[in-house]
């Protein structure tokens, strides 16, 4: 008989998150009562938002319950269900967490096509990663055809999307990503007309060599030195979406050392987090869907193997180990 | 006969501006050639934006031309016109700069109505200083009828028009000010709902009490530590319109030392220069001379007696010791 296994927080991380900070418990499966929808889930997504909620320090979220299970978003499949609007063997995507088995009252689970896109996709490109990019790209930067929009984490889950939308829209796309091999991946796979590597003992010099008309929107997932960088490259009217400060999230702040950039340079910088902005969601989706089933929405997944490797995977992403969009699958 | 004595650059300021960089000239008035009208300053303009163009270094404003009369807005009445445009006797306004008769070929000249409202009042609510406030207010902070509105130099040319319209709009206004003077002043005659002395020593409690549903908009024209206390009060989704930063043209930079505020409260930081926006000066002036017709506008001017006191009156305003709008009246 199978049981579930669910991955819980134990404590709260004081310094950096470890996989110590997790404890595994195996649990009878469920059975769904009145109205509820026993989810077999396939894949977990691993996303940099996470590490703010295992701390309880104020944050836009709520922090995550000390001895409950993981929460994060999932895809699976519909084993039993009580509820009219899903039927058995209908794929799912929702907040199922860090488990083999989710019971769910149906209220944030949603059935998508898993037959023209992979349904894993769902986490990422035609998920919440991809619903980011869109947002902070079309609303914040909105830039004009052949405006450059410079892109950190080129090659995550979020930057790669913001890249090919830029792109599509024509403007001039120059990422940023760690490592030769990301930054090959971003121009020959994902299209984007640079990208430059900012583990590179050259990065500033290979930065503004990439950038020879400047920057005019910058759509940041990282921080840290690299983007000190890029504020010396904004071009007048630059727009700045802060969609992540992952460089952060375990060292030091990232800082921004002269507000005169602002008013010498009229820029604009605005932090967003996509579930504000719920009511946008529907459009967006249909768009990537549209992207990614016609075959023009490229991505690349690094996926662990077993349940059991998320929280090393969690810890993995924070330190940009990923190569792509990070996923766990549940055997 | 009458000579025209000017003001000029005589060499740019190393760190701080003194009355030593500039020099006078005596020169005969000139005579208006063909299209060209010569006017008689009376009132000339000093402004924070000035200490800018006084340096080479990149800015938005080309610099102040070495050796040249000092540029600055300014009021006079027309002398002498060779331009149809314009006849004797009419009340004008334009970037006269800082000498008592300007020869100006019209195109940056305007006719005003000084019956109704004070002449030098278009140096500043019904001027570029309104004009400022009413665009970082209206298009950045638009703030929402009950929403908190935080204003420094609120007693200032651009502040104290800002705390207006922002309680007109049926915000509730705060005000930043330095000393106890300016904040009665801030509260008694502007209409501000509250306001902070920062030269005391419980400036940051005061500023919390202050403000006891947090920070909606920040309208920023000083920077400095005032500036770190506010960004300590902001709410969710505030937005701050950086408007100028005068602690620190001539002292140290202000920073922003944690962009995660960005992420966790998502606020959105605009800088802007009102020159940019000339398409809404029309109808921001309209409805400011309107307001200050009807005597629903109030502000405060510190006059300085005579041309030759435009130096020192430039550096006493970049120090804080004038009281609302700066200005020299030309004998």
């Amino acid at each position: 008989m199978p049981t579930n296994l669910q991955i819980l927080l134990d404590h709260r991380p004081t310094d950096k998150v470890s996989p110590a900070n997790f404890r595994f418990v195996e649990t009878p499966v469920p059975a769904p009562g009145p109205g509820q929808v026993l989810v077999r889930q396939t894949f977990v997504s691993l996303d940099p938002y996470m590490r703010g909620r295992l701390s309880d320090a104020k944050s836009y979220a709520r922090p995550q319950e000390v001895g409950a299970v993981m929460q994060g978003g999932a895809v699976g499949v519909v084993e039993a269900s009580n509820n009219p609007r899903f039927q058995p063997g209908e794929a799912v995507v929702g907040m199922g967490g860090w488990q083999r088995y989710w019971l769910s009252d149906g209220g944030d689970l949603r059935v998508v096509d898993a037959r023209a896109i992979p349904i894993q996709a769902y986490l990422g490109p035609v998920g919440m990663p991809g619903v980011t990019a869109w947002y902070g790209l079309n609303t914040i930067i909105a830039p004009k055809a052949g405006e450059t929009v410079l892109v950190s984490a080129a090659t995550g889950a979020v930057g790669s999307v913001v890249g090919q939308l830029a792109r599509a829209g024509g403007a001039r796309a120059v990422g940023i990503a760690g490592g030769a091999e990301k930054c090959a991946f971003a121009v020959d796979e994902l299209g984007y007309d640079a990208c430059v590597d900012h583990k590179s003992p050259t990065f500033a010099a290979d930065l503004k060599a990439a950038v020879p008309d400047g920057v005019d929107g910058v759509f940041e997932n990282v921080g840290g030195e690299p983007f000190q960088q890029a504020l010396r490259r904004l071009n007048d009217f630059a727009r700045l979406a802060i969609c992540g400060l992952i460089a952060s999230y375990e060292g030091a702040p990232t800082a921004l050392p002269d507000m005169r950039v602002f008013l010498v340079r009229r820029i604009k910088i605005e932090g967003f987090i996509v579930s504000d902005h719920m009511s946008l969601w529907p459009q967006a989706l249909t768009e990537l869907a549209g992207h990614a089933a016609a075959g023009r929405l490229k991505w690349r997944e690094t996926i662990r193997e077993g349940l059991e490797a998320a929280p090393q995977a969690l810890v993995d992403l924070l330190h940009g180990e990923n190569f792509g969009k990070m996923l766990v699958r549940v055997d």
